[in-house]
Formats: C-alpha cells, sequence, structure tokens
C-alpha cells in the first residue's frame, strides 16, 4: 500500500474531502461488474477539474504509483478493477454537460456524465444520442470512450467512436491534449483522439469530450421474425438491408425467448414456435417505407427464410418487441452463465456458430447453450447455462476449457475475443487470439509514448510484467 | 543520388522492368497535383505482391533509402512528391478488386484501385462507394487512405475513415500488420487501423483495403437556394438538417456563379441574383419527403433567409444543379488562383468568413476573394483571383503574406490548417497552428514507432530536421 504521507500530498491536491480511503468506499470504487477479481486499491480520489486531474497525474509519476481510471463502473472486463493497490481516480464529480451548439449539433461532456444523462439532454433539444445498451443509466460517458461501447443501434450509428467530435485527455506523462478541436474534417497529421478511444485508460485519462447528437429517430418500428434455422437470418438480413436503413438486427435462440416468456411479464410475438428469431427495427418514416417492410417480411415468407413475424403497431407494441431481447441477460442470470462477447464478419456468423454449437455438445452434452447478440454487426454473445445439478466450481473450471476453444474458433474464423466489452484483466491473456505479436509489440510501444512510467491503468489489455 | 549497384539490387526484388529510371518517368511519377517542389526520384518501382512491397521496404531499412508512396497522384500537399532523391513506390500495378462479401457489403482492394474503380463495382453490385470527389477518376484507394479523403458528401457519409473495414500494411520496419480484419465490432485494444488512415505514408504503406459499400441511394434530389447574406445560409442549413438526411450540402458565392454561368454551357439556376447560395441534395425516397423539403423552403423564405430557389426535378436537372459548384475549381483555375483548404466547426463558419474578407480587403482591395466548399461540414475552399494586371511572382509573394494571415485566423477558430487535402509539403511549417507542440511531439514518437529508421515519406507532415 501507498506511504500514508503521499496521500497526504493527494489530499492537497483535490477538494476537501475528496480522498476517500474507508474500506466501503475502497471495495465499492475498487471494482466493475466483473466478479473474478477482489478490489484492492489504496485510495478514491474525487477530482473536480481538468487541472486536478493534471495534479493527479503527475503526482503518481513523481511517486510512480499506477491509477485506474473509474466511472460508471459497469465494465465486463475488469479494466476499471483496483485489485493492486492503485489510486482510483473516479469521475463521478466531473458530471456535467458544459455547452450545448445547435448548429453543431454537439454536447460537450465532462468525463463523469451519464449516458442516459446525455441521451435525455439530446431528447430536450429535440436530438438523439444514439449508443444505447444495457448499462446507459450508470455508465459514464469517460468510459464509454475508453471501451468504445456499442450496444443495439450500432448497424445504423457505428460505435461510440464515431460519436466523438473532439477529447480533452491528460495523458500518462500528465500533458493536457485537446484532440481534433470538434472539427468534421481534419487532415492535420495522425489523429490521436482514435488512440485513446478504446485504450481503457491505458494511455491516460479522458477528461471532457464533445458528443455529436442526431437528428431524432421518426416513428421507429420493429419486427419480430420467426426462422426455420440460423441459416435463414442472414438472407433475412440481406432482403431487409437492401431495401431499409435498419437502425437494429438483434437475434435470439427459441431457448432464449422461452426462459423470457416463462417471466410471465411479456407476451410472445405470435403462436408458431421456430428455433431463431430476429428483431429488426426501421423508421417508419412514410407509408411507402411500411409498405416496403411487409412486402420483404412476404419474399422471406415466400422464399422459406421466415416462418412467422409480427410488425409493431403502437409505441407500446413496439417496446414489448423490445423486450424480448432485453430481458434475456437478466432472464438468464439466474442460472449462473458462463458468458463471453465475440465477433466475427457478418457473413461468417452461420458457420461459427454452428462450430461453437457442436464443440460444446461433443463435449458437454449436459450444457445448454444460449445464443443472442447484435447480428448485423457480428456481435454474438455466447452464454452457457449452469446445470442445475453441478456445482458452480466443476461448472467454471469446465468453462475454462470452452473459453479456450472459443478463442480458438475465434482465431480461425479471423474474429474478435472481444467484441465491444473491451480487454481489461479478463480477456488480456488471450489477446494474441486477435492481435498477431507484432501488433502487440507495437500496441505497447504506443502506451509507452504516452505513459512512458507505466502508471496508467497497468494490467489491462496487456499482462502486468508487459508494461 | 543513390548507388546504382542498390538500384540493380532494387530490380531482383520486383519483376522484370518494373523499376523505372528514365527521365521522363522520374518526372512524371516524382510530383503530385501541387506544382512547388521539383520532381527528383532516383527511381520508380512497382511491386505487384505484398511480399514485394515488404522486400522494398526491408531493402530501404537495410541501406537507410527512403520511400515515397505513390498513387494517383492527384494529391494537393505534396504528400507524394519526391524531391529529394528518394524511391518512388508506385501501386499502379496493385489495382485489382480482389473479392466481394454481399453480407457483409465490403470489397477488398488493393491500394493502387482507383477511386472511380470502386465507385462503379460498388453500383454493378446494387451498392454505393460514397466517398466522391472532382479528382476520383485517377486518384486511388491508397491515396484516398492515406489524406482520409473525404469530398461532397461527408455530411451524410463521412470520410473515407469510415468506409475502412481493415487494412493490411506493411510497417516502416517492414512488418505485415492486418488491421481489424474487417470487423464491425473489435475492442481488442488499440485500433492502429486509424492511426494509419490520414498518416499520408508516414507510419507505412498500405497494400491492401476491405472497403465498406453502402445501400444505392435512392432518387437523390437538389436544391440550389439564394440567401441575401452568408449569415442566413447556417439557419437554412439548420432547418433543412432538422428535417431531412442531407446528402450533401455546398455553398458559393455570386463571384464562383457568375464565372461558371459565363461559361455558357450551364443554365443559371433561377434569375433572382443573390450574394451567396447554397446546393443542398436530399433522397426524395416519397412524396412525403419531397413535400417536406419544399415546405421547410417556403418556411426558410418566409423568414428571409432565402431569397429564390430551385428543386431538381429530373436526374438532367439534378446535373445541371451540381455542375454549378463542380465547375468552380476548374474555371477560376483561369486566374491562377491562391487557393487553401481550411475547416472550422459549422457554427464558426461565419465568423470565420467575415474575419478572412475584412483581411484581404482591407490589405489588397484589388483581390477578388472566391469562397466556395463543403459548408455542411465547415469545410471552406478558400480562392483568391490574381488581378489581370498583376505579375505571378508579385501575387504569389503577396499571397504568402495572406496565407499567414489565414492560419492565423485558423487557429483563433480553433480550426484546421487543412481540412481534406493533407499536410505533406506545403503546410508541414504550419502545423503548429492546428496541433500543439505536445501534440507534435506525440506524434513524432508515433512515427518513430512504427518508422524506426525514418524512411517512410520522411519531410511529410513533419518538417526534414524533425524526422
Amino acid at each position: 500500500m501507498i506511504d500514508p504521507a503521499l496521500i497526504e500530498e493527494l489530499k492537497q491536491i483535490v477538494d476537501d474531502g475528496k480522498v476517500l480511503t474507508d474500506v466501503s468506499s475502497l471495495e465499492a470504487y475498487g471494482k466493475d461488474w466483473t466478479k473474478h477479481f477482489a478490489p484492492a486499491p489504496s485510495a478514491i480520489v474525487f477530482p473536480r477539474t481538468i487541472e486536478q486531474v493534471q495534479a493527479i497525474v503527475r503526482w503518481a509519476n513523481e511517486y510512480q504509483i499506477s491509477l485506474v481510471p473509474s466511472g460508471g463502473r459497469t465494465g465486463l472486463s475488469a479494466a476499471a478493477v483496483a485489485a493492486n493497490g492503485e489510486v482510483v481516480v473516479s469521475f463521478d464529480n466531473m458530471n456535467k454537460i458544459l455547452s450545448f451548439n445547435e448548429f453543431d449539433r454537439t454536447a460537450v461532456c465532462q468525463a463523469g456524465v451519464v449516458t442516459q444523462q446525455l441521451q435525455e439532454f439530446a431528447e430536450e433539444q429535440g436530438l438523439y444520442y444514439p449508443v444505447d445498451f444495457a448499462s446507459a443509466g450508470s455508465s459514464q460517458i469517460g468510459g464509454n470512450i475508453g471501451t468504445n461501447a456499442g450496444g443495439i443501434k450500432v448497424i445504423r450509428y457505428g460505435m461510440t467512436r464515431n460519436w466523438v467530435a473532439g477529447l480533452k485527455v491528460v495523458t500518462g506523462s500528465g500533458e493536457i491534449l485537446e484532440l481534433n478541436k470538434d472539427l468534421i474534417k481534419n487532415a492535420t497529421g495522425y489523429d490521436l483522439r482514435q488512440l485513446f478511444i478504446g485504450a481503457e485508460g491505458t494511455l491516460g485519462f479522458v477528461v471532457e469530450a464533445t458528443m455529436r447528437l442526431d437528428r431524432a429517430p421518426k416513428n421507429l418500428t420493429a419486427m419480430v421474425l420467426g426462422a426455420p434455422d440460423f441459416d435463414s437470418i442472414m438472407p433475412v438480413l440481406h432482403a431487409f438491408q437492401s431495401k431499409l436503413d435498419l437502425t437494429a438486427f438483434e437475434f435470439f435462440s427459441d431457448k432464449a425467448l422461452d426462459k423470457v416468456l416463462a417471466r410471465g411479464d411479456v407476451p410472445a410475438p405470435f403462436a408458431t414456435e421456430c428455433p431463431f428469431y430476429a428483431l429488426l427495427e426501421f423508421e417508419a418514416v412514410s407509408e411507402e417505407v411500411a409498405e416496403q417492410a411487409l412486402a420483404t417480411f412476404e419474399h422471406c415468407v415466400e422464399q422459406g427464410w421466415v416462418l412467422d413475424g409480427v410488425m409493431s403497431q403502437s409505441e407500446q407494441q413496439l417496446e414489448n418487441l423490445w423486450k424480448l431481447r432485453e430481458y434475456i441477460s437478466e432472464t438468464i442470470a439466474h442460472w449462473t452463465p458462463y458468458k463471453n462477447d465475440i465477433s466475427v464478419t457478418v457473413s461468417q456468423v452461420p458457420a461459427f456458430l454452428k462450430d461453437i454449437d457442436q464443440i460444446v455438445e461433443q463435449n458437454y452434452p449436459d450444457f445448454e447453450v444460449v445464443w443472442f447478440g447484435h447480428i448485423g454487426d457480428g456481435n454474438l454473445h455466447l452464454n452457457i447455462l449452469k446445470p442445475d445439478a453441478m456445482e458452480k466450481d466443476e461448472f467454471f473450471a469446465k468453462c475454462a476449457t470452452v473459453n479456450q476453444w472459443v478463442f480458438e474458433t475465434v482465431e480461425k474464423y479471423n474474429g474478435s475475443i472481444s467484441a465491444e466489452h473491451g480487454v481489461g484483466m479478463t480477456k488480456r491473456d488471450y489477446l494474441h487470439y486477435s492481435r498477431s505479436a507484432a501488433e502487440i509489440q507495437l500496441m505497447q510501444a504506443v502506451k509507452a509514448v504516452f505513459d512512458p512510467n507505466g502508471i496508467m491503468n497497468p494490467g489491462k489489455i496487456f499482462a502486468p510484467d508487459a508494461n
């Protein structure tokens, strides 16, 4: 742990009472939504200004103290976990939307602005912040940028990266950089902004971000379609995508749907039981667009790709259809599932999914595999449910083996071992399945440029000895 | 110049006859569309495969020979000029579209694929490659990526960056990297692909790129609107943007229009003479959308922001309206204009433009300033015409002073000294007006990571002594 005299020095940097070292704060601020690592930070510090963040980073450099950035702590890769006596820098007190420009359609956000806060702010301006996902009520913009958060609307709007007009960062050596200055076109050398997006706080801290807002979507309309097999989902996606600008294209299996319907609080989409379902969404901006969607649906039925389907006719029906997808994660939590967030190119999804199913079935026939995900962008959430009769320890030991197979299959398909949850600590040992040795070496050299003393979130993305 | 024995060695790397050293080849391949620097390369080499490119880079590292990448040579910043005995690596023989995937909507392109070739290929597939600009008939994908090319559809489709799903590059140290593997979601550490986009060949060579294609636009419709003053252009943009998804929003001044109309081959949009004009474009996907556009136009007239306007009713009319904008550059070439490509945030455009106008008018009242540009993304093309009576030398000497003022004003408005043409050699001495000293230092350190011997396009982006 850190010398108490140094903690006293840290207290001088920030406002009174803004360094916490009590056990419950250390416990609360030392972890994210992952549970594999015991939190063990030395202190939690709450800066209020960019200058305070800079002073903290300079202090840390002087005494070679490791810093961990902390946002909404909703991460799923332990990138914001402090397990080794680090000082946690929380952005909870930098949570204001500083300004809005209606002509640029941008909002300047401190790093601690909560995603939903920005979404609601956009709505108040008659605009829309389109990056949306389950933890939007707690996750912070700084954290979203750190993992380049994705979610359910990526097929239309892209990742968080697309919405960052400009960034203010404090680098690992304590420099304040204003990256890209909110410009749309700026061809003046390397776009360093892009490096900080998805860097999981290993290069420096994002302290302020200018986020772009979009036109509010009009008359969002969803369809749920049932398919006879997974292979049919692809031509369905293709057929709709060539006619409409989809705002979402999700999928889930019958096993996922059955469990959600068993809750009893959401109606079934239709009577026909199908092994796979697609949920798609679009803006029904005119009668013609809605008719186009129905004609495409009929075409899919004629081709045998779709067995049954339903289209929302009201806001309420739209919400109910979305619940079929959104409730899955929470519903299956009951079976303490093994989870993995992976991606391949869209066209490879069916073959990849079949391979994984086969591997699991051959080796662990008693395991129940539940698939769902953002198939329009190749992002699959693999969930394996613990058999009721099996002890947790045995289950997780077997899952460690499954993990290996999954990553080997990801590598075979040129996929990503982490589609949208980041690497953090949970996937750092598997990074080589997605990035070559040369790439990893170059990434580490880039880190050394921005963080020469290795104090920024060490042990994240790269294994600790590598820093 | 390079030892002839080394050139012999270079010849062994590539196919027979693929190293040229004759005067006319050196002259042709040693320059781009800029005319400030005399071409003086030592040799031109035409690799056919990635492995040949890698071998060239290794050869260059061994003998400390500088390499200059060469695409369509349409650049406007001298980033592809070889003025110091470098070896030019031309991608003319790597010009194939290697594959297409209809489900991923991607095309794998060798670096030398011409922009228009990709546009036409996309069209054949019923799809669309949306990055478009004047030199699309000659510019190559590798060069587009090197400068992160923009053009006329950025307001809707973004820059080239948005369309690069994956990149194969050969780094300055001769490593082949496969960056991002064409995935949509990939949260596995730093996105090195982004660094190579816009790097002007200073980190390595882009040798292959997987480009995304989009749904083909439907029933593109243009409006040309005349405004009483420049300040009115902003609320017009705002009004249309809140109702429609614009695919373009360009502007030009009466001076620009008058010169185009004087050619006699394009009809005037309407009789009313206005000091400023906006050209906007959208997909009239339904009657309702076209009606919305007309209603917005009427609203703008009522508010006094628009004096007159016209909407295209046919493909032919659409083309004619676009010619009013597209012919400007070629038309004013007659006056050997001083040109500058700069950007500020959209909301700052009116104030910025007024400042520049005032500076020029105060100092050089006989200079005619012609403005046009992609105002929907803050990108202005400033053109100053040479007075007929003034000698070229005198004009360009005075323009050097104007240049300084322009960049100072860009800095004051937090803008970019190069919106979409890159830095190359023409703007490297002005880089500090857009990037801080700390940023420039970090960029140079990043370059050293990928190009430790400084052989990749030295003297571009950064001044030569800095490499």
